[in-house]
């Protein structure tokens, strides 16, 4: 377990109250004048601690709030702009999927040290928009980090297009643009549809290698004059780290262009790309740069889970309580989520323009589909610990914007346990509360879950966060951050 | 459709902004010197207006955020006493409630002009405890309306009890011992859990009367020197004005006591209640207090809904898309939510000290456990209409908070058209949209829907507002009321 947010998130003190008053006192002002400030010092406190004070069936021993919250809320309200931003992406992650795993993880009057600690909350709608303009309630990952990435309403599938193909700029090109470091994380394929949001403007988020794309995409090949596969626009136009799994696509051929007939591999080495395969050779890389660019994948396809678990089934909550366990395919060498955002940080944050960082925790999402509630919690944690590192950089690092959501809802539900769901069900017998938890999944009978169309849940801390909170739309964040970042719009 | 609000949420305008800003100035520099402030005549600057600023398909169009928000939060939050505090309540109503509605009846990228424009938004945590002390991940109403209304958990079924029996005081006793008036409204019976929290103390929700009291709850018959049933208690501890459904129960006979032999009907006229049974005898109310008790049943049972259309079925969404209709069975005389709040918010307004008032659209979990999105969806709009009853009240009485959550989440999900769930799902056609939403209930194969787990929505405006952010447990709402108020404790 990752223990630094320990530190950060201290019982309230007279001494730290008397400080969180005149950091309020000091930031009002300030914003009384007008005049952006800097707050390089208010990150350690504006963590709010939401652990239950008590008992949790005595009076009183359930609630979470620390004392009357105005002044130190006020506190952590600054309007300057942010040097560096940190975007956390849990994929299919929001209410349901943070109940479940604070419920399994910390118990239900616990609190997760990542997530559930940042002062401005809300929800943002995720609807998409198809290509006859008729709005889709429920939308795929690709439209919905379209929408977040190009502050534009895709179509499901598509990335970094409108509905009606128009190339839109991401938030990474824009920050390249304007001379920042950027890295793009994540625990999926490195191509999938989170990550090449930020790089690839196609059709069709499936158009992978240049052989897909002449299947699924014929007009976008580098042949027909295109921007190519996602795997050929990253090694184009990508950020200055990159890391997660894919590395089977790297062995496709390019069949057009300057590196017609050599892999994808090749391509990325004539370009100058330095390609790391396991933890030991990422944490060996110094610098990064979009010079010295590095791509990781440390794995063929998905980097694996942490957890694994029973998979649900009929009438399974009515079942003993299982408990979940570690998955032993997550093999030795795989970075940890928490491990590539603090190897990211750590070579970003030497950049004097300071930096755009996505980190998407990727299968949540993908679990969630296969109904795997062990699969999902254990990635849930690892997003968690990947935001526990993100508040320790800021800590170190005021002038950090931290934004925490997801790009769509899912289909898990904590049901009661005798619950008759027609849908796939586990109980999980929970560590901390040693009580039991049904998790049910019921939206599809076929092979894969369903995403959802409740508004997501949104989080943020640092310099512009007073804007993530009330009803946002995911295309807000787009420019939130833009703003935040004081980006002009420059075309590469 | 109601329209105050459009009074209270105009565009912004430079005049407005620079109030706005001038108004921040103001509360931050009070706030920094600590001292409490009125603001009266904030509370036009603080809510949001999330509507979509251009077509949705294009580039910013879908985009929520008006403008930088910080200054706007800041001036919003307000560390005075509240004189007054409304608690609104969906009961069953979350994150997929709102949205469904929202989607229905403003379409996906407009807002709902109640529920949406609250400037403070977090969650709450709403397990419940079991009596041999176990976590409960899925808590019914009674439980979860005994934890905002007592600050303590109870376990399910329970109202104003610990898991131990013993009694705990509610926000409406509290209230009137420290001499506010008090309001308890709701679209269901008057003894339905939400409303019954506030005054009854008993060990099962299903006590309604004398008769199920000796059934269910024998030792707690007023003959075996208990509390007596929930209507018998509702009569000796009860709100200055309580309106609802319910009246059936009234016919109900007392079996020991003072009023031995006589219906309730009878024990409630000689303690004095008028009670009322249609909107024009409610309007013609013109005062309540503790010693001029109003008691408004508009039905035997709950209040029929405003909304119907057809239930869900197996398949429903793949079906041809269905419009919601109005509900026939809405006969004339039976008050609107919005109604019955702004009467009781007319009548309690003129108390010097103050009032505590609860507002709830209980038929919105009914509908859901029914499948019935229609009337889900039909109820939601109540409370929406209902809040912007509330919040125009608070437009002219700027000392009130008001503080809108839901007890706990449900089953309706939304999901794409095309899924093949295996619960009960329809296709609705989106009137502004044009579009189609399938809604889905996979919770339970039986005859009622379940309750769910996942944390669940709060929001709030007026004093002490920015309290109800981040996460936050079901049982920190009574203490942030209680404290709001400045409540002492003292039992009656």
């Amino acid at each position: 377990m990752q223990t630094p947010a320990k530190k950060i998130l201290p019982i309230m003190t007279t001494k730290k109250l008397t400080t969180m008053i005149m950091t309020a006192m000091l930031v009002s002002l300030s914003a009384c004048s007008h005049q952006p400030v800097s707050t390089s010092a208010s990150l350690q406190s504006t963590l709010i601690t939401p652990q239950a004070k008590g008992q949790p069936d005595a009076f009183g021993g359930a609630r979470r709030l620390n004392q009357e919250h105005s002044a130190i809320l006020k506190a952590s309200i600054d309007d300057a702009h942010a040097k560096n931003v940190i975007l956390f992406i849990g994929d299919g992650t929001s209410d349901s999927e943070i109940t479940i795993a604070r419920n399994y993880l910390v118990g239900a009057s616990g609190y997760l040290k990542g997530i559930d600690v940042l002062p401005f909350t809300g929800s943002y709608t995720t609807y998409s928009i198809d290509r006859d303009g008729k709005v889709n309630y429920v939308t795929d990952s690709a439209a919905s980090a379209s929408a977040w990435a190009t502050g534009t309403k895709a179509y499901n599938g598509a990335l970094g297009l409108d509905r009606h193909g128009k190339v839109h700029q991401s938030l990474l090109e824009l920050a390249k643009a304007n001379g920042l470091a950027t890295g793009n994380v994540t625990t999926t394929e490195i191509q999938d549809a989170t990550p090449a949001s930020l790089y690839a403007h196609i059709s069709a988020r499936k158009c992978y290698t240049p052989a897909k794309t002449a299947e699924l995409c014929p007009t976008e090949t580098v042949q027909n004059g295109g921007l190519g596969s996602i795997t050929e626009q990253l090694l184009k136009n990508h950020a200055d780290i990159t890391l997660g799994g894919g590395a089977q696509y790297f062995a496709a051929t390019a069949t057009a262009g300057q590196y017609q007939g050599q892999t994808l591999l090749q391509q990325a080495k004539a370009r100058g790309f330095r390609m790391v395969n396991n933890l030991n050779q990422l944490q060996a890389i110094d610098a990064v740069s979009q010079q010295q660019p590095v791509i990781g994948v440390f794995a063929q396809g998905n980097l694996p889970v942490i957890w694994s678990g029973p998979k649900s089934t009929l009438g399974g909550n009515q079942k003993p309580a299982v408990s979940c366990q570690e998955n032993p395919e997550f093999v030795a060498g795989t970075p940890l989520l928490k491990e590539m955002t603090a190897k990211a940080l750590s070579l970003l944050s030497s950049h004097p323009k300071g930096f755009f960082l996505q980190v998407e925790s990727g299968s949540i999402d993908k679990q969630n589909h296969k109904a795997n509630a062990c699969g999902q919690i254990g990635e849930t944690k690892q997003l968690d610990e990947a935001i526990q590192v993100g508040l320790e950089f800021a800590k170190q690092h005021g002038d950090t914007l931290i934004i925490v959501t997801g790009d769509h809802a899912h289909t898990s539900q904590i049901i009661p346990i005798k619950a008759n769901s027609p849908g796939l069900t586990v109980a999980l017998k929970t560590p901390i509360d040693q009580s039991v938890m049904a998790v049910n999944y019921a939206t599809e009978t076929g092979d894969s879950q369903a995403h959802t169309g409740v508004q997501v849940r949104t989080a943020a801390i640092g310099p512009r966060a007073a804007n993530i909170n009330g009803l946002l739309d995911q295309t807000d964040i787009f420019f939130i951050i833009r703003d935040a970042l004081n980006l002009e719009s420059i075309q590469k």
